[in-house]
């Protein structure tokens, strides 16, 4: 039988029907918890401190459809687009402004243990097969597709996010900004009926970790792979460590032999590894489900590695992209083309070790326009970068390089991965955060330089994607006293 | 009359208690805001996950007297030491392990508002004390008493923070573990008349600050005062700001011209600059009271510069380190000599445009002394740097250079300044945690690098005090599970 996200099936509707049912039951009981932490649902009301101004969301408003539709967007080798964002895909789903859509991610570390993360579950299972005779998606990344550059595989792994879309928004053009309020946020649980109500996910301290090359222990250099259970049932506000493993090389269906993790989707042969059970033992990992990629699609080339986040998001890693918080991006192209992937069950600031628990996710997400002639004197106004807002807080997120695309020219998709530094980013984040405070609150330059000293923290959001990043978080109750 | 804090009056004694009194109703109105947040009282209390473990307790009270004094060190013009720590510097007051030091520490930007901050106010009279015949403290920096490397002054400002101490702790050695629980913070009352119940600070956006370099509007690199009014009396738990000014050339009472902020303490001459009145209006700032330094002597050199942190603590600039909050220095000579300054109203994360409200106050701390006898098989054990503990979390600090004293050679202390970076910092807190991890919960050096990517926070503490900061955050309740 079909679990409701086969299409060809002839009952799909009725099964489908089923298992968004049992969805909701399930996702609203795991997030009650992680609730408040997130923000809650009250970004979805009108608030008198969002970034939307009345007159704005009344202009948005009017420009949408008066009646809302909701889409489902399950994960298959057929919605998915593997390791890059590009304008040329072909959408997902059409929506208006102010639609609903719920999209499945699943995550591309899966494969660290087919038996806990892919097998049974049919859209998984669709997305990572991978046979000597086939790839259910064989492109997995932004390089080339002969694998001419390293061997590795179709797309060379030069991007490694599976991401699920894109959502193509009718009427938004460059120059517009998309608000994408994230309703909802559940673990995908695992179809091994051993492990009922239970969803797991891959921690990887990989080769491209700020640890790396700074280990104290021996074998130096070592990648070690991190099993960790989450509780799809709400019950459990924490995740806990199963067991751990080191990489060893995986030859893959193709003959390929990977001594390092070095291409997405690599099923990892159980029977070459050692499992270290009882690792952790008695460590509660707090739960903070989010999104380490959202994004629409950048103009400035047509295939763009998933890895490093630029001015439109992507792969920005920050762990409050959770329940009750608000992006805005600015679209870039036609649709503006938005995408979900990387979904984790929790992250540290810094994602040290080079990923996080890497969990498949399902997030329900409300998408609404804003055009860019109703954004005149609004917070809004020439947003070039992707900003969080959250209940109690705006956030700007600095990058090494904010459109690395446009500032290192040519060669920028791999140059990225030379150039980056906290310091960068910091910088980037600074300035970012004067503008925000500058053009969004009136401020002179000397007054946001010392609002943003005094109450303005700074803190690292990720040094493993390339182009480094550090976020700025202001308290919105510190405009309170502020007559606007 | 004396207020309680001139030694020579013969009714000192009965003044004293006067002020006391006074400060303890002003203390405990004003802090209640801000209880929750810093960690609250329940630090001092016995805690199953404090980093002294039952039996650490057991010996290091039972190495103590069994009686317990509360000394009162007041800021006057002979119990500061102004710019530097040294390890050759009389003691203010000897004490044993388990006492309570009242101590008042004064801002050093106090003169850039006499008439708000020092005037009327005897002990800070005393310090700031500066006439064409003389200084009420000559020596301001590490530098030379000549002032023959740059003209500016005794000490030649290389250090800056007015430092109350130090205190002698009996017994103490190099090797053993200093425990400070800051038990009360308060505001510094202003002595002017026409501000009752008020206190005063002043954020320099200054030469030192990252956003120095990188202004945008006219004239470029400005350096700007803006002067914050705090509620002295606990009614409101925010500061606001009162007015700015550019620092405009300043011509010392001993006739040496001070074009940008380079030696503490010169008094502005408000004829010279323009007052702008109404800035950050309804701007709201959540108070942080919280000390920019603590710290013990270092034993490398006998002058050191105030302002880059160390191993010892010192100049950490964390805005955690506040009321409720416990911090645990190594000690390097004898006696400890932990010395306290560089108060603040409120500090972002980052600390970017150089200073933070920096505002007198007044702390109350215990300190116990844990033997380097007592620390094996601890959480304490071989602790060489400063650690952080709250009611919930758990902080270790990095630094560019984790000791630039020693690891930076003969010229370490002016080099420094153009060493930082945030990634090294970054580094070293990566370290310190894996460190801690490892070492207090007895986790593989694999388990350390999952957990601290999952589940610990890296955040920017600053980038202005020469060695630059990152500090490293986790959450006890992580370890609930544990048996231990």
């Amino acid at each position: 039988m079909c679990a409701g996200d086969d299409r060809t099936c002839p009952e799909f509707e009725q099964h489908r029907r089923e298992l968004m049912s049992a969805l909701g039951a399930e996702r609203r009981a795991f997030l009650k918890s992680s609730f408040v932490a997130t923000g809650g649902a009250a970004a979805l009301g009108a608030m008198g401190s969002s970034l939307v101004t009345p007159a704005l969301a009344q202009a948005s408003t009017a420009r949408a459809p008066g009646t809302r539709s909701h889409y489902y967007l399950p994960a298959t080798d057929e919605t998915v687009h593997w390791g890059y964002f590009s304008k040329n895909l072909k959408p997902q789903v059409e929506i208006d402004s102010g639609d609903h859509v719920t999209i499945e991610a699943l995550t591309h570390h899966a494969g660290d243990d087919m038996e806990l993360m892919v097998n049974g579950d049919p859209g998984a299972e669709s997305v990572f097969r991978w046979t000597k005779d086939g790839k259910g998606v064989d492109r997995r990344g932004a390089g080339p597709m002969d694998a001419s550059l390293f061997g590795r595989g179709a797309g060379e792994g030069l991007g490694v996010h599976i991401c699920t879309g894109p959502v193509y928004v009718r009427g938004a053009e460059p120059g517009d900004v998309l608000e994408v309020r994230i309703l909802d946020v559940a673990p995908r649980a695992t179809a091994n009926p051993d492990h009922p109500g239970k969803a797991f996910g891959s921690n990887a301290a990989a080769w491209w970790g700020f640890h790396f090359k700074d280990l104290i222990t021996e074998p130096k250099e070592r990648e070690v792979i991190t099993i960790y259970e989450i509780d799809a049932t709400g019950e459990r506000s924490w995740a806990k460590a199963v067991y751990n493993y080191r990489w060893t090389p995986q030859t893959d269906p193709y003959g390929v032999v990977h001594p390092i993790i070095d291409y997405p989707g690599v099923p990892v042969d159980h029977s070459t590894i050692e499992k270290h059970m009882d690792v952790l033992k008695g460590v509660r990992i707090p739960i903070r489900p989010h999104f380490g990629v959202i994004g629409l699609a950048p103009k400035e080339a047509d295939m763009v590695d998933s890895i490093p986040p630029s001015y439109t998001g992507g792969n920005i890693d920050n762990w409050r992209i959770g329940k009750g918080a608000t992006m805005y991006y600015p679209v870039a192209v036609e649709g503006g083309l938005l995408s979900v992937g990387d979904p984790h069950a929790s992250q540290g600031d810094s994602e040290l070790c080079g990923t996080a628990i890497e969990c498949s996710l399902t997030g329900t997400f409300q998408i609404i326009l804003h055009k860019r002639g109703d954004l005149g004197g609004t917070p809004l106004e020439a947003l070039d970068y992707p900003m969080l807002e959250t209940q109690t807080e705006w956030l700007v997120h600095g990058f090494s390089y904010a459109n690395y695309l446009a500032e290192l020219g040519e060669a920028a998709q791999s140059d990225i991965y030379g150039k980056s530094s906290v310091d960068l980013a910091l910088r980037d984040a600074f300035r970012k955060m004067r503008h925000f405070l500058m053009t969004t609150r009136g401020l002179t330059e000397d007054e946001a330089i010392s609002l943003m000293t005094v109450g303005v923290d700074f803190g690292v959001t990720q040094v493993v994607d390339g182009n480094w990043g550090v976020h700025a978080t202001i308290r919105k109750d510190i405009f309170a006293g502020m007559e606007s």
